[in-house]
């Protein structure tokens, strides 16, 4: 259960055995099935989420009802609505399963403590929070940029091995384009050699 | 000239007065005049920079040489290329003065080397990033919300003060709304009392 935390973990930063025991003991194990909600707007949220296995989507409702997809996560990514988690203001966002998932859980005041007991998790999170900021700031600059196939090959590298896990309209959503146009783009793209590399 | 940046570092961290001074000898002064640019694209960026006195904006130009503002920073704040500088791709902005401006620069390798000497500025910076990464989020599914009102508003909260140092045209920008539209709710908003808080 706690292999792929702490693979990733150690990419970062080296723990003694105390330490790597003492980080398991602040996680939380909890699974979830596909469709069910882990956050929802206008709660309170104490924890965030390590992907072990599965999909989850991050995703806000307009005000005319029109869901807009923020964030997928898969093996190997946090999830969570930061702000609230970080500034204890309601929650904004859904997250979703849209796989069966397995996820580790760590509680807002357990992570001060881990901070506090275990201080290289600052490092941790700090390359984290740095490579999340770069990916939202990426997305924006993609989402100035007309064309979908820049876009949607953009959407690939940033999370490698999900466009074949992910329905079509699940990505469309997140590009902010049809699923009509996203399937074009596609389908050259296959036919284009580049692409199969 | 150090005044500001400890004080914003002693919000987060608290350091002895060697750590104090080994922080100052990798700080670089860089003064920079209005119109002025830091960073532009397809460049390699070696610094980020902490803002003591000024304002700058980062901003983006699209295919169609539109100009997109993707970021102010006024004091206190850090501004960069974040991708450039902690991932050494070329940059994708431009980084430019709007006032002129005194800045502390500090260079990547130093900041390596900072994180190596005193590793509680991985707190302070982590802290930062976090803030950064909401902020960014925020206003994404701010400009998702149709209304003009309550973007302006919540423009005003990121940036305390400045819609009174930058011009109408550049948080219009920012927003993404025509500088008639967003002057029609500012004139609307001086009426309002609530506003006047």
């Amino acid at each position: 259960m706690y292999e792929s935390i702490l693979k990733h973990v150690n990419k970062h930063i080296k723990l003694s055995e105390k330490e790597r025991n003492y980080f398991k003991s602040v996680l939380v194990s909890v699974q979830i099935a596909k469709r069910k909600k882990l956050v929802q707007p206008s709660t309170l949220v104490k924890h965030e989420y390590f992907v072990v296995k599965g999909c989850l989507i991050g995703y806000y409702l307009d005000d005319n009802g029109k869901k807009h997809i923020i964030q997928f996560a898969i093996e190997n990514w946090w999830i969570g609505d930061f702000d609230a988690f970080y500034n204890g203001v309601p929650s904004k966002l859904y997250i979703e399963a849209i796989e069966d998932a397995e996820l580790l859980a760590i509680q807002y005041d357990d992570l001060q403590q881990l901070f506090e007991t275990v201080p290289k998790f600052e490092r941790y999170f700090r390359i984290l929070v740095t490579s999340g900021f770069i990916s939202l700031q990426d997305r924006i600059l993609s989402s100035l940029q007309n064309e979908t196939k820049v876009r949607y090959l953009e959407f690939c590298k940033a999370y490698p091995n999900i466009e074949q896990r992910v329905a079509n309209y699940h990505i469309a959503n997140y590009l902010g384009v049809s699923a009509e146009s996203l399937s074009r783009v596609r389908r050259k793209l296959v036919k284009n050699s580049d692409f199969l590399m």
